[in-house]
């Protein structure tokens, strides 16, 4: 059951990215859920917004907050398919997000290149599920960039 | 010559974090320049917004990108009155942008935390002038704040 409602909420996320995919749009995708309800959507729009903070975790962060009326999420969970980069980590750690859940790893960029790790001690990290099919967007859309 | 160019600028980001002390704001503030103009100036925002990623840093990058109707900041010059923190250094790396000058350090938050470096590798960094004024600021908003 617990990891049926994961799953519902990454695909939800998933569904977001593939937003960013048909608008030309890195497909990063995600969602932040309060009390098992989606609170906020965002896909990556650095491209429309013409802004290189506009990530998917970023704008999800600033909605979320917007409809809680509150700045803090320990409550709530990401739900991202990429693992977010620094910037995005250090958002998250100024959240106190109660838990992330990533779907595709990012070796090159995510911030578990950094040491110490950059989230808040309190945050509990999960990795999966879907992170084949967000790996696979992510791979087609650059593949379609260079042809 | 060069010396009176960055204290110039850097009292300009020392008034924007003066502007959020008297708002009571954590008191940083940031002005971005080209080509020796300045072409955003920003100071934390993250009560009155009611969002973590309101810092100085995150809304110059914005604003100067709009400005400049484009999202890298190859030639720009960010001063702010403390060291950028992991979120702001991440976005910063995403900008590209040129120079990095920077007053208080901030050892506990600041992004010299992370290994390796998270900014980027063409970016220049300085820190100081103003670190003394600038970290008075904030010791005098703590202090007032815990009274």
């Amino acid at each position: 059951m617990e990891l049926y409602i994961h799953e519902y909420f990454m695909n939800e996320a998933f569904k977001q990215a593939k937003t960013a995919f048909d608008t030309g749009e890195i497909p990063v995708g995600a969602v932040i859920v309060s009390k098992n309800t989606i609170i906020a959507k965002a896909y990556n729009q650095t491209e429309m917004l013409n802004d290189v903070t506009a990530h998917a975790e970023m704008l999800a962060i600033t909605s979320a907050a917007n409809y809680l009326g509150a700045k803090y999420l320990n409550d709530c969970r990401l739900y991202v398919t990429l693992e977010p980069c620094t910037m995005c980590g250090g958002a998250l750690f100024w959240s106190q997000i109660g838990e992330v859940h990533y779907a595709a790893k990012d070796p090159k960029r995510g911030y578990n290149q950094c040491n110490p790790s950059i989230l808040h001690p309190k945050t509990k990290v999960f990795q999966g599920p879907m992170a084949q099919e967000a790996e696979q967007l992510l791979l087609e859309f650059f593949k379609k960039l260079r042809n």
